[in-house]
């Protein structure tokens, strides 16, 4: 049966209005009481109120699922992660946690470089069974989409070797994936204090191999004090959009370099942590259209203070939030946790939070013309929560309020 | 077969000194890095190096489990629950979340005495199968014992009608459940104005027909200003003392009344939120042994400062982290959750926190002789961690690492 109705839900959706929505338009959403969606080959085909919905069918045969009054919200969509990794760093947690110095942590072994060490080492299939685990885990947490990104591989073989890891994944679970080329995640051993050096590897050898393999869609560099500066991260976005990949950009995390600014004068597709940007900056991306990927338990699990979400939603940059899943700063993979810490840690409305964990962050992740919303056509990707309204996301405090996953209409999780 | 041997696991517990652990002694903590645990008859009979516990078990058949190098520690204890209520306040959430004035959210009937108005509305068998639900979604989080308060009745059939409800959770679920009376929760509409006179009600009324009807372990009492004073709570507790209750209470949540000397002077079981609680408190509070319980998931929930664990620990105070749950200020049945805010927001080590999750609460609980440690003789009730140590509990942000529940050696959730 390819016609499905799912009626006596609440719904809650943002409407796509063709652009990230932004200022006031963050927290416009489209409600219906006892509302119902249709849906055919995976596609949305109508949402209203009940009784409008149901007089379409017409006779039609059909399949029809009772929502039993839930709350019905469109899918998650995480556009932020580092979820392909092989080996998690919980001692490395747990030395941060005690105060241990970062240098002496890295005399331990730790630090995103024994990220690289670990994919490097693993197989091919080891890093998938890992991946996967992670991924089935968000999938069961309400993430129908997710963008992931590689970068503990800083070498062209096992940048490669992570992104058909990656592509796996979109070819072997429910979820739509978004791969990210990230080679300028940091600067690897080989490459200590020849930063410039590792740029011209990236874009003379790693670029052109990943667009060989055809798998990223987009690009993405950590722009930092001591990492990659606003020169070089200038220099290697534009010679990935020369490439034909979309950007991205991970902006102002710790130290404000103008990182934001940038990303506003290369009108990337989203600038990510934001932490120490500036209103300049902004306001740069504001007028750019560029998304802000906020990170609230990145925040969270490095007791840092949070983004400055409503500041941002003021200046009229939409803002979009991510789980940022990595080993190191932030191991989570779930969305309603960044949906509480959104609401309860950000002040941002259950609206808004609403739009930034689905149609804000399907922008950031280049595929709002098919999910992030319930608007028809999109495919129909959305959750069954037991709670009321949006709000009782974040009220069900540090608990998934997750029933149902469906993804393209199929009840996957 | 009742002889178990749960093998490779990397076993983490506190040591029951027969007391609750304060200072130092609060993250003490038992560990066996390749460790066993022997059970007979859901108790535990023997734990330590897994070749030294093998030896033991001398050809005598046995259930061997293998725990895949998997974290075990204790199963959870809850020792602060509003569990038992028969409606959700997620309309209130927001409203409180979007700054509505508490007066206005009354006249919206909201606060406390919706939740009592539910109560009393709510049939037997209603209000058994809405605490059902909740108390099961805490099993699953890894909570095997819980305390469980009465208190929306706020008249003596009311409140008889909780703790049967509480003592059915008793009989139909895997968990071991304390039963609070707590008549002493709020003033009624019918008393307002007049709390000498409820409080008269409880101690000559309610008290003995709680006592009646042979279910509550314990009495409770919300001292704070507005509510009931000191002399108030004093004179109630140590009613219910003579009547044969144990006793705990609610003080120094908001202001600073007094409450945590109080607790010191009666050398109640426990004393619960202590947000605004002095030095002086909690000096009487470790000099008489009395447990700080403290919330952490209701300062997040209500954006309030945390409780200061830290400076409890160093005063002596034993300290023991609950859940709090309740439909109106935090609802939050996951000890998961309340363990991560206690290492990432009250700044307590790991150790600390599996002590006031487990050994502590369960001294809070009253129930130490039977749960709370992996100490032989204790009932089998454990966890299998998605972690390798407690540290992956917090570091895990957000996501329950909950894989196995076991209570009385059984597999349970």
């Amino acid at each position: 049966m390819t016609v499905k109705l799912f009626r006596n839900a609440r719904i809650y959706t943002p409407v796509d209005g063709g652009r990230p929505a932004a200022g006031p338009d963050q927290g416009k959403i489209r409600h219906f009481e006892r509302g119902a969606l249709l849906t055919e080959g995976g596609r949305i085909v109508a949402l209203g109120k009940e009784e409008e919905i149901a007089s379409r069918l017409n006779r039609r045969p059909h399949m029809e699922v009772d929502c039993g009054g839930c709350c019905l919200t469109p899918g998650f969509v995480d556009p932020h992660t580092h979820i392909c990794f092989a080996a998690r760093r919980e001692k490395e947690f747990e030395l941060r946690r005690a105060g241990t110095p970062y240098l002496e942590i890295l005399r331990q072994g730790g630090g995103i470089l024994s990220s690289v060490r670990a994919v490097r080492a693993a197989s091919e299939e080891e890093l998938f069974e890992a991946t996967l685990e992670n991924v089935l885990s968000a999938l069961s947490l309400g993430t129908t989409t997710m963008e992931i990104k590689s970068g503990y591989g800083l070498d062209t073989e096992n940048e490669l070797k992570m992104l058909r890891v990656i592509d796996r994944i979109r070819r072997e679970t429910p979820l739509d994936i978004t791969a990210t080329f990230m080679g300028a995640h940091a600067i690897p051993e080989e490459f200590k204090g020849n930063g410039d050096g590792f740029v011209d590897l990236i874009i003379d050898e790693m670029i052109p191999a990943v667009i060989g393999q055809g798998i990223a869609d987009t690009c993405d560099i950590f722009c930092e004090e001591g990492v990659f500066s606003v020169a070089q991260s200038r220099r290697l976005l534009e010679a990935a959009r020369k490439a034909g990949l979309k950007l991205r950009a991970h902006v102002d995390e710790v130290h404000d370099t103008g990182g934001a600014a940038l990303a506003g004068e290369l009108g990337v597709l989203s600038a990510e942590h934001l932490l120490a940007a500036n209103d300049d900056g902004l306001r740069a991306m504001a007028a750019a259209g560029v998304i802000a990927d906020l990170l609230p338990a990145t925040a969270y699990s490095l007791r840092k203070p949070y983004a400055r979400a409503r500041r941002m939603i003021e200046l009229g940059v939409p803002v979009a939030c991510a789980t940022d899943c990595n080993p190191g700063s932030c191991f989570c993979e779930s969305m309603p946790f960044i949906f509480g810490l959104a609401v309860m840690n950000m002040d941002m409305t259950p609206e808004e939070a609403l739009t930034a964990t689905t149609l804000n962050s399907a922008y950031s992740a280049g595929m709002a013309d098919r999910v992030g919303s319930l608007d028809e056509g999109k495919s129909a990707d959305f959750l069954l929560l037991d709670c009321e309204t949006p709000a009782g996301i974040a009220y069900h405090a540090g608990v998934s309020p997750v029933l149902a996953v469906y993804k393209r209409g199929e009840h996957v999780a």
